[in-house]
């Protein structure tokens, strides 16, 4: 079997996407070890023939090529229903969806102001061009005017993330008693913050106690799996 | 087996609860026909004396008696598993306490103040001045006050609505191909406002068509049962 995992990287290896970051979990879940290939912003051209779109994650087995981290994960459990399951049922699956929906829309929204303005150094110097351009243009502003106001952005993010933290007061991870791929996702944007900005947005211990403790249990799955590349860098980086 | 379905009513009968509708879908869905026992706020004190507190819905069956409409969904589940399933499995179960959090925490709470005005007038006589008082006294401020302004409202149950507006447009139900409890929780806050207000949330076709559709689907399921009763008042009542 030829499994191979086109992972968004940034500054020396850095993991910088959230999609990428869910697939990682999803993978390791699956107890699958692809081959890697690190995939720049900047290797756009090879991803765009491999696949006829620009972006990862992206998986190649034999002859199939699927993106769309949602097509990603629904495809390996497809095809690898031997190993521990992402979604449990077709409910768990159509559930999952929601939650996914919610992530990228909701929660993914709530977070980028407080990454955006830090986010340039830990990705690759030749993707910092790129970056900026094609986000300041999405946005409408700089980078540094969309993260301006930190405070306000982070009583934001803490006011979408309610029904989280009432989720993971009431239960261990967000699929139940184990987790599974809505933990995935969900985790993938709060990972994202910690590999693209050096503030912890969960710095505050009276805030979100419940997605705090949630996401330091994530991080160590799969032997420490949020801990393996390194997190933003140093200043002297 | 005995079972009875403690169910909050309003007006001649009319089902004014959110909480109350999802449980009704849910015994719809296992194909459970409890005795239902018509509640109004008036009726606190059986309420409390049955089961410790006063809010239903509540289920009794045999000399169990089981409060909070999520305790009852997985009550129901556990204990009829011979009965089509409102999970599929544990992550789908894990998966619709996200669901159950969002539509409470966030969809109700956008849903309110475009309902809230109009919602005396389908509530028993006897439970006006309770449900004003009780209300106003959480919201710090009159309920007309509270719903002045029904087009920003109504913008932002818009913007709230975005991941479930995503999720119907890939899928049919919340659930994914067929309803489950995370459909009944979701559209039990739209059936509220379709009997709690004249004024259809739904109404601009250009806005949320995929979950206006999911809605319509939703209304008709178990033969027709969200027209099983009669939704806002005519202006002579």
């Amino acid at each position: 079997m030829a499994l191979i995992f086109h992972e968004r990287v940034g500054l020396d290896g850095r993991r910088i996407s959230p999609f990428s970051w869910r697939i990682r979990y999803a993978l390791a879940h699956k107890e699958l070890q692809p081959t890697v290939v690190p995939t720049r912003f900047a290797d756009a051209a090879r991803i765009l023939k491999l696949s006829g779109q620009r972006f990862v994650p992206i998986i190649e087995h034999n002859e199939i090529v699927v993106h769309d981290s949602w097509a990603i994960a629904c495809y390996l459990e497809d095809r690898f229903p031997e190993s521990p399951t992402l979604f449990g049922c077709a409910i768990g699956r159509g559930s999952a969806r929601m939650v996914n929906a919610w992530s990228d829309s909701v929660l993914a929204r709530a977070m980028r102001p407080l990454v955006y303005a830090d986010f340039m150094r830990c990705i690759d110097p030749d993707d910092r061009a790129y970056f900026r351009s094609s986000r300041e243009a999405q946005l409408g502003m700089t980078l540094e005017k969309y993260s301006a106001n930190p405070t306000a952005s982070l009583a934001s993010l803490f006011d979408v993330c309610a029904p989280l933290e009432r989720t993971l007061s009431e239960q261990p991870f967000v699929a139940g008693s184990a987790p599974a791929y809505v933990d995935y996702v969900v985790f993938s944007v709060f990972q994202w913050a910690r590999v693209g900005s050096p503030h912890d947005v969960l710095a505050d211990s009276t805030k979100l106690p419940a997605v705090q403790a949630w996401r330091a249990r994530m991080v160590t799955l799969y032997d420490d799996l949020g801990n393996r590349f390194a997190l933003y860098p140093e200043e002297s980086t």
